[in-house]
């Protein structure tokens, strides 16, 4: 079933170890909709500058993404530079450029209004809530939120998480908006807030999901999926959101939500997550297959599976 | 099957958020033999100073290890204070008193020689080797090291290597002991060192077993086992210890060495961290029962085990 995306779309400059890549097309919303298209029709919604040309709104289509929610706005697209020389698990920007992305104001095409299934990317909480309110009853939302918001938009985001199933954040971020240094501590106040599920993305360590008790099925036990031990990132840029991509993709998927869905999807997750990285950009989400993403699945079961 | 560990025993005064204990019985050798002594039948070699009373002794028989091989020196016992108010992954030493530790020279009994496993705790790497030495053709060996030794003693350090099966050590000092910043490829330099094992520790998310080609049976992949997400750490003290006693004691327990057994084992390994981080010291450790092992043995599996 279809899910609808709002988030960023961005042309990003990166140096990593690996080497240096300029203007790459990426943001949250394009990662996620290219991870998400092995699984799903996804529909995004986003806005770019006049710098943004056919070349650019072609990768997304040519995964069958329908962009008709692409605002075209004066100006130049949203810009990110940075750099992961010293530690591939944190990026040190160098700029932000929001361009037309300061007034991006979503705007959901009529089409789009029937999504069974949407993600709010990592923009201003009140947008978020703004589109998950013209999105009524929408049975499904995931979303995304960063330090940013947390520490300047605390109330705004307290209203957004209520409108939520699952946050999909990290660990920095759980322990930023719940005050406290315990993991599964800062869970369970998470789940307090309103989502009935948290992930929270551990990077290199892979991912935990924690239910609210009685969501999704018995039982409190939270579970972990493992994320691959990759010998050379190219390019961390983005893994979150592809992490994102496959997890709701995947629940979009099937025919079911439970706790079984909920998990396989995590590890999905993690698989999307471990292609973005190995090449810049948004290069190896371009050009997967279904049974590349398979096959992956299956090294990742067999990275934690005993006999 | 015998397990002879050789290591130190000490008295730790820590402060943690849940408070602070004094002159707790501690030290690598105490810790491995208690999480070990679950599984199989355990031989200490240490060496203690003329604090070290009947009761401490007890703590240890109690579990059945047998204890012949602590030796009893003039002086006081090895100390340790240290603190994990601000982060329970590392501990703010704030005093080492080396005592009667610092001119440990390991004695083997007699009737240890025929010990059919062997650990070596994380002493000086000459000493290490010098243990192995006096149980030629032992057939499995594990050992732990430091960031002390891996900067100050690195020559023994490489000729201590490849005396054992299975190193056991964090990231960090894995990335330390191979000047490399990526785990896997770090991995693949210690199993170029001599160990056909590597287990790397990561703390609150686990720990990976990396095997050297052809090692203990086909393949190349690495396997992942998770660690439960515990709300409160009381005390951290001894966790990688307990680890190392559940991994080779599991180990040691079984008719066969082959990869499967190696997986279970990171997992048991886990479980006792688990336990061991619950109480100060090595409260916990002394009253499990091998049902209680089994239970949070089951848990593990289910936070990571898809149908």
């Amino acid at each position: 079933m279809s899910i609808l995306a709002v988030g960023s779309i961005a042309f990003d400059t990166v140096a990593t170890p690996s080497g240096r890549a300029q203007d790459l097309l990426g943001g949250s919303a394009t990662y996620f909709a290219l991870a998400a298209s092995y699984f799903t029709q996804v529909r995004i919604v986003a806005v770019v500058g006049e710098d943004f040309a056919d070349q650019h709104e072609k990768v997304l289509k040519n995964r069958g993404v329908d962009t008709r929610g692409i605002q075209h706005a004066k100006g130049k697209t949203f810009r990110w530079g940075g750099q992961y020389l010293d530690n591939l698990n944190e990026a040190k920007t160098e700029y932000t450029e929001l361009n037309v992305f300061e007034k991006f104001q979503p705007q959901i095409p009529e089409p789009y209004l029937d999504s069974r299934f949407l993600f709010l990317g990592n923009i201003h909480p009140a947008l978020q809530a703004a589109v998950r309110f013209k999105l009524d009853g929408v049975p499904f939302t995931g979303g995304d939120t960063m330090n940013f918001w947390i520490q300047r938009t605390p109330k705004e985001l307290a209203e957004t998480l209520k409108l939520m199933n699952v946050l999909l954040i990290n660990d920095a971020e759980a322990k930023m908006l719940t005050n406290e240094k315990s993991l599964p501590r800062a869970a369970r106040k998470v789940l307090a807030m309103g989502p009935e599920a948290l992930v929270v993305k551990h990077g290199e360590y892979g991912a935990t999901i924690f239910f609210r008790e009685g969501a999704f099925g018995i039982g409190t036990h939270p579970f972990r999926a493992p994320a691959l031990p990759i010998e050379e990132v190219i390019d961390p840029t983005g893994a979150g959101d592809s992490f994102a991509g496959g997890f709701m993709g995947y629940i979009a998927s099937q025919g079911q939500l439970n706790r079984e869905v909920l998990k396989r999807a995590l590890f999905y997750g993690g698989v999307m997550g471990s292609f973005a990285v190995e090449r810049f950009g948004t290069e190896r989400l371009q050009w997967l297959t279904r049974q590349e993403i398979d096959a992956r699945f299956q090294i990742f079961r067999e990275l934690t599976h005993l006999e």
